[in-house]
């Protein structure tokens, strides 16, 4: 049976996320060509589904391909890797000049470049997107991050912005910029959720640690939080994970959940980026380390045999849940800055011209790490587009300040009291390495010139110099 | 003129280090050929140090692999990457089956992996072999860590142990293990240079902060921690550093120094290797990163401005000397426990088979970080093979739960002070999340859930489960 070539877009990939974003499609009008690799989730979602909207369904991809208007638009949603590989393999020899294949998966940003060049050489426009929000959020609106071409945004824009979330009436899609920039901001975007995630979590322990207080209470602290500064979906559900008691042993939920986090990889790529580009987000990769550590079983029994696990708790006064409140939100401000500088250097770093300010737009809504906060994130590079740090735009450097006492005592409490805090005491250092006039980095560099010629610049003269240590310590010119 | 073929080790690429290899070699009487691609650097050595032993030089490439007895083996010493491939390149027609080629530069260990393979299917080994100690060690004795075939290690055993540093009369050079496994370690070491640096740093900053003394005092500190359990290089040459007067402007010579720390990429390398191995080395990674921060001139230039560098000093007390002291053995014992970790999982993950022990048996002398300390590993790995982590061996679990008051001072002192400690601040966090029993990793695992549905474990039954959030909470299981 052979469809007409009348779809406006169309999904490969009909796994939840594949399906939802279908769905989704359909649901604002758009007449959407699906198909899968088993025809029986085809089927299935036709059968659960095709009532929502225009569908038209295709067992084979060539069948699919011939259901789609020109220049075709097709949404690939299969696992990162190998499998994307596969389909693409499989679409290109089906396509005509000027089709666009559209990745939505989690590629990493250099797969994608790849893949644009390979399918550019074809005529083709290739766009990694990103797509934040999890299952609900591609059912109902999530934030989309594509790249690519501009050519492929003239077709792309209007159907992704319609079935983006949108905040104030805008919606949460915007083209990133060319190339891998949409995978390149979407995993620069998981990072710092891995870094949010990490602050709360390390708040919960804190509060739980130095107040005695239960899962239940804290919940409730939480809801309270999430009325101010700290207004965010990921401050909402943690006072609904805290909040909730298991079904089959009564105890709080977090207490029955296994302590061994677990992660898919966009942390430990941002990371890996930011060493590349020179960008210390020392946040992400405590956030990304932690996961790690507490998933090494073997070497935490053996270290709480080795030193017990002096765990005092109750030794904290009153101020303190403020404290910890504070301590969150100036290090949430240097999670962000440290992931906006990172976006920068990636955008200088391969000409992508991203607008910093029309990333924490499109955040706002749809995605993970949503929140109010991003309005003012926006705002600052409104201000100041060339701001050399989030941290010091006025807003920030205002309330940052007002909370470094606070955020000093957590700290310290923290190191006094044996609580780990890797991403509080990070944060912590970063922003006081960043405002220091001196850094003892000057003595690393007298150690390198020392061991190994490696050389160092002087406060009063330009040029590269070296001190013959091992002779009579004068100094070279080199 | 040809050469007779009977000299038993060449050197290619003879830059300081080449040549210093090449005099090492002379010096302990083997017969060295040696080239360099343009041919006045080999005159050069021939004629400033021809009389330290049995040279051979050659102008061509073709004359000097003429000039070594069967099987070759050629050390390559020249900068690591596309010089390395040229000279491979160059070198692989001219040989015979069952040849030697030595890469002694910083190659990426997979970079090193690749080469192998490639030249083992034209029956020749290639090996990648680590060298630490600058140009010093190279010349008088460096710490020397070759991977590649058992094979080829017949014939450079012999050769390399001669010119290795000793200690106790045991040559710091060891066969690490086949394929990319010396590059691997050496990458390792190098990280842990960053980290033991940083820490070095962070000490002397918290020193004339806390305290208000200067450099030369503080040179006097450093000259009395080397007499005790933190005796190594590093400390001695600190103290050298600190002590140095400037000769130009008469101030302490770690005052003109530019504050900008720098780097050659294998204190990155490393950090990206441990993300992809799942292995939390965060000392090595706050130190790679404080690095970057430093050289970051524009950001601190605006973070001054915005929050004023306060940085009040003298806020010490009397013990503080000692407290820092022992926070910074503590913090070492962090960074080495987690870069032996990096090697045992790398080990792991390549079949490498490497004996922690011998690495720090040969890291004892000619290298970075050689010290007094290391014996004290070496014998925590002959004690036990399989120890999960260095801080539990039984000698450091002790000396570090000493430690332990102290280093809680310092990094809380440091907080509250506005010094930034990323490096001593990491490793205690470290501590404490290990010998932790319960972790709020449990919250993200039930954050993960809640939006993304990535389901959890738990700890009363096996299996992967998820939460209806958004429906009535039962619970399934996946």
């Amino acid at each position: 049976m052979a469809n007409n070539p009348d779809a406006t877009i169309g999904v490969t990939g009909l796994a939840v996320m594949g399906s939802n974003l279908a769905r989704n499609l359909a649901r604002h009008g758009f007449r959407v060509a699906v198909h899968n690799r088993s025809p029986q989730k085809t089927r299935d979602l036709i059968a659960d589904h095709g009532g929502e909207g225009d569908f038209v369904p295709s067992e084979s991809l060539a069948e699919f391909v011939g259901s789609l208007s020109r220049p075709r638009a097709i949404i690939v949603m299969v696992k990162a890797g190998a499998a994307t590989d596969a389909v693409i393999d499989e679409l290109v020899p089906l396509l005509d000049r000027d089709d666009i294949v559209v990745d939505c998966g989690n590629a990493h940003y250099m797969d994608t470049r790849r893949r644009e060049q390979a399918l550019a050489v074809r005529g083709l426009h290739f766009v990694g997107c990103g797509v934040s929000g999890g299952e609900e959020g591609a059912l109902h609106g999530p934030s989309i991050m594509p790249g690519g071409s501009a050519a492929s945004y003239q077709k792309l824009g209007p159907i992704l912005t319609a079935i983006a979330a949108t905040v104030d009436d805008v919606p949460c899609c915007v083209h990133v910029g060319p190339d891998g920039a949409g995978h390149f901001v979407k995993m620069v975007h998981n990072g710092i959720e891995y870094a949010d995630m990490q602050l709360i979590a390390e708040s919960y322990d804190l509060l739980r640690s130095g107040l005695g207080a239960g899962p239940a209470e804290l919940a409730q602290t939480f809801t309270e939080w999430n009325e101010g500064d700290l207004e965010s979906f990921l401050i909402e559900i943690t006072a609904q994970v805290l909040g909730h008691t298991d079904g089959r042993t009564g105890s709080p939920f977090v207490d029955v959940v296994l302590d061994q986090a677990e992660q898919k990889g966009t942390g430990r790529w941002t990371v890996q980026s930011a060493l590349d580009l020179g960008v210390p987000i020392t946040g992400i990769a405590e956030a990304t380390f932690a996961r790690s550590l507490s998933g090494h079983a073997e070497q935490r029994d053996a270290a709480v045999s080795a030193f017990g696990a002096d765990e005092p708790t109750g030794w904290a006064s009153d101020g303190f849940v403020d404290d910890v409140r504070q301590a969150l939100y100036a290090s949430k401000v240097v999670a962000y800055a440290q992931g906006f500088d990172q976006i920068a250097a990636g955008s200088a770093e391969y000409d992508w011209d991203i607008d910093l300010g029309a990333m924490a737009t499109i955040w706002r809504g749809g995605c993970i790490i949503r929140a109010k906060f991003l309005d003012r994130i926006k705002e600052a590079y409104a201000d100041q587009p060339a701001l050399p740090s989030l941290l010091v735009a006025p807003y920030f450097a205002d309330l940052v300040a007002k909370c470094v006492p606070s955020w000093r005592r957590v700290v310290a409490a923290a190191s006094t009291h044996g609580v780990p805090v890797p991403a509080f005491a990070s944060s912590l250092s970063y922003f006081d390495a960043l405002r220091r006039r001196r850094l003892p980095a000057a003595l690393i560099q007298g150690l390198r010139d020392n061991f190994g010629a490696h050389t160092y610049r002087r406060v009063d003269a330009e040029g590269a110099f070296h001190t013959l240590w091992a002779r009579d310590r004068s100094e070279q010119s080199r």
